[in-house]
């Protein structure tokens, strides 16, 4: 952390900033800058005193800016966890050049529709069926989803066709059930910084995707992943699925790819892209997908629907089965050709 | 709603369309355009059948693009509510030309600190005061709030100083317990899509104040405050507290000064705006709150500390006693000048 | 300036990096942080050096980060020149107190139409005429502005109306003559990084208007206003007209109110706000123009129109003449009732 | 088009607008819908009248909203020119299936420098050296780049390696000189709507590779290359190099690899991805440049350099050569890998 004094700030208020920080149990280091003095403090700081310190110094006379070195996130940074987090589902494991493919539709529809999502994304590939039994949903008046029946139908069609399932919570009161129901807890763009629904899977321990809020900023994204790691889950997936968009006229969102390198640098947990609401219409999807898979990511979730026109709900970014087969054949060409460059 | 064809569409797919919109019941009208066609639905949608409609259409043959005329909100619309909503707390009324400030410090810390906060800023001329229980901090190092026993100094305090009460929930099971204890439930700006809480704060039928999340557009937002009002919750406030920055060099936020004349021209809530966090400095809030009431928001939303450089939270934003009350004389003075010119 | 190294970077690297420092003249100061070492240079670095040390420092093995403390103009800044600039145009003065209000069509379309703005303006108060010779539009489809002719005129029109004139200039090829035509050139958001313009504009020793870019950094802002001062020209004004919106379905742009406290806290420049870009909406520009008036604005740009419903560009976010007269009136009213206040 | 009318607008206020959509030589159809009523126009609108025509009906009585439906470009999209652009330059083909790569370093800094970066790209497989000679830099104090003598060692450079060269021209009055030394003019994404520019470059003929600007949206990104198009010039290349991003902590800029496939369905120009500015570091590059190839883009724009540490603009997202050839291995990977499925 470093303080940077305003130009007219008096000795006496330099002298002031670092008799806080030594009140902190901390050394401080006086900066004698050109225009303006610094105070740095060259010692770990620990993550709980950090906040505190920064209400302190930054409200105190003649301080201009309290400047960050250290981020916001301790569990989720390589800096204290170098190796890459590999989350096993079942028999799938994801993270550490492991690589998964969610997919299956926005909602569960019925028992139907959802047995030939199923079928037809094991078809063709995929590791997790993904579908919502509880949709968060802009609109009070559009289809809320099954709720519980959903989980139900899941379970049972999980259990027929034999594929892990990844589903949505967004009420800190139905995580216990939807755990017993679903193998990997979401927790949706709009839930990111719903703290209560966040403890509450961190204690679960089921494995978990968290999906990136469209205004996070890294630091938030992980900070986070950071409530649940320190709530003893260590199964923690990030899920990139776009920013608000500089333009709405013919996207959805923005597909912030640049989120896969820098994640991979900062944190060893698997990223997930989720180039459906990434970009928000089909016909794009494959591109985006092929995007993220060569740009390292771990993992995709891709909305598949077997009807398009007839899904509930996001119809319009849904894949069909023919065109995530043509997909998946060319993740896997992708992967293939660049596995022997890899290896560094 | 009116849906664009792609160009290369074919008379089969067109008339398709128009069979798909009769199957809902509605009427369709084909639009020869130059290079493309496009067919419009010259008829009330009711909002429930819209994403429905949305979905199946966009996901048809032929179909470049379906856009909205109608907006994804009702009840919270001028188009059926013409007349200014005026939200009634107590005594105090917010909303038709009645303005309301509400200040204090971001969290309870002690009831000493709370008492001290709530006497400084009736003084000076507040209705309500602000303090926070919960806190929804982005790191799970900081702060995290008295919780319940914040709830109880919050009541002593305003009992003791005759002063309203607005205060943060973020967990639906923490809804009805923070009912008895304040005056004005506040949702926060991660929380305006937590569809559960919005629910449960709906069926409160409590005073409501709805920050708007720093992604969220016009439509988004007001599609939230859809979800109170659907729920029987008419004492419903909006609070511009700004959006995500294109630079956080120098603000945390950027204050969408835009949306008050946008949300008064669209809506009948009244409009708060909470310049604390849109800027996110002391030194620049009072001329954001003053720009706010020249622009004709409803109240404000003010964070008033003690001492600001003891605070455990947000200390870097709030005002100290001295500055909050000159500010309120600058807020008084623009409003009697405004006044005589208003009566259009 | 401050050189943040890799967690893993090695005493030869932290070594190398004090070096460079020093070959270039300058003192190093190694902070022994947590996890991971800091190397300060805690001297003044001249303005010209800092972008070489940064290319130089940031390539180097195990450097993380180059953290800039001190902001990439100078010229612009309040550490150099602590009073407000005041710039004079004619016998009219703009900062420091002294504000201007400068409005008109957008573009000169004609002698009768630019004639009758400049009366209905100035009758309601304006010291300035604003309207666009060179029309920079965003598509060639557009109508491009009357050119030579627009600026003669504009000085016809102003000589015989009394009033004083601001219009854009988009080629440094058109400089000299323009600024023979014209008392303000005007700078355009799409041109703030034309660095050719900025120069012969700079050259000039015009009083200048310079607009903000729609994604430009307060940093890339005030850096563009450098370049006109260090080519001579100190008779520079700032001009906010709205950033990229984070949402288009209600506004052209988003009106960066926050900007007008951060430079004057920062810059002694005059700022000016353009309302009529800034939200895009005739019907919503009093409210943005009064806010930025409170917010303590040193002028205002409004677009005018004697017939908006005529004009050739931008007649949507035209006021007509006695919207623009009420409006008048309010800014009057809010600036009389703020300046007793104001007397720190 | 489509007019949206008020909700409150008279029969006379919707029949003054269809007799206005008369007056311009176009029909009139009203849309009677739920609560309010809209005009459609049901013809073919010339680009030359669209905004006059907008002008001209958003500013009526009545009117809430003039709907665009076709786009501000023409000869940029592919409803007229449905086939792919193929840009030759030289005996190397972009667009349409073929791909190239353009590497070298930021800024010519000697014919040293620029020699030995020339060979190792050409030798890394590159087709085109890029290299500055004009630098347009947000700081007046950074290097500005060695103007006609970097022209000439780009000369001078390429025909000794025998290598194609693209190089940013930023002034008007420079187009017909730089026209001569080189194979490709650039237009940067800060001089993106620099219509003057533009204008220029599109009379020169030369295969040009045009940027977008940090804040453009795509409809004015095509409307500028729409200026290159009117003028004659149809060797026109987009390059996408990042948006402005929500976060500048670890990123210079947010790779918009969305605009890929979005560009790909509605132009038929060549589309180049600059993963360095796209990102802003090196060590990030090779994560985004094979992203944007997996993705479909046209070819790439890279920065290298010799001795990234000593490069005196950009050093720190230029890749030094080695890392450059092992990227290229990676690029013509996923081409190979993707080239049989994508016969389409």
């Amino acid at each position: 952390m470093m303080i940077l004094m305003k130009r007219e700030a008096t000795e006496e208020q330099i002298q002031a900033v670092c008799e806080a920080i030594h009140e902190h149990g901390l050394e401080s280091l006086v900066l004698p800058g050109g225009q303006r003095v610094a105070v740095g403090i060259p010692s770990a700081i620990p993550p709980e005193l950090r906040p505190v310190l920064d209400q302190h110094l930054s409200a105190m006379d003649g301080v201009d800016q309290v400047i960050h070195i250290t981020r916001p996130y301790k569990l989720a940074s390589r800096d204290f966890h170098p190796h890459d987090t590999v989350v096993r589902v079942g028999r799938v494991e994801i993270g550490g050049g492991r690589f998964a493919v969610m997919a299956g539709p926005c909602a569960v529809e019925s028992y139907e529709q959802t047995l030939e999502a199923a079928r037809a994304v094991k078809a063709a590939g995929a590791q997790v069926l993904r579908a919502g039994a509880y949709k968060p949903r802009t609109s009070p008046y559009s289809f809320q989803g099954l709720q519980r029946e959903g989980l139900e139908i899941l379970r049972t069609v999980a259990q027929e066709v034999d594929i892990l399932t990844v589903s949505e919570v967004v009420d800190p009161r139905d995580v216990e059930t939807a755990a017993e129901y679903i193998d990997i807890l979401q927790i949706g763009a709009r839930n990111m910084q719903n703290f209560p629904l966040l403890v509450e899977v961190g204690k679960s321990r089921k494995p978990v995707l968290l999906k990136r809020s469209p205004s996070a900023t890294i630091d938030e994204w992980l900070a986070a992943a950071e409530y649940l790691l320190t709530n003893g889950n260590e199964q923690v997936m990030l899920c990139e699925r776009g920013i608000a968009p500089l333009d709405r006229a013919y996207v959805r969102n923005t597909l912030d790819i640049n989120a896969v390198p820098v994640i991979k640098y900062h944190s060893h947990l698997p990223i997930i892209v989720d180039p459906s609401h990434g970009i928000g219409h089909a016909r794009y999807v494959p591109a985006v997908a092929l995007a993220a898979t060569a740009a390292g990511a771990d993992g995709l979730l891709i909305e598949v629907h077997p009807h398009p026109d007839r899904a509930l709900s996001d119809g319009v970014q849904s894949l069909n089965p023919e065109a995530f087969t043509q997909l998946m054949a060319q993740i896997s060409a992708i992967r293939a050709a660049l596995a022997p460059l890899n290896a560094k």
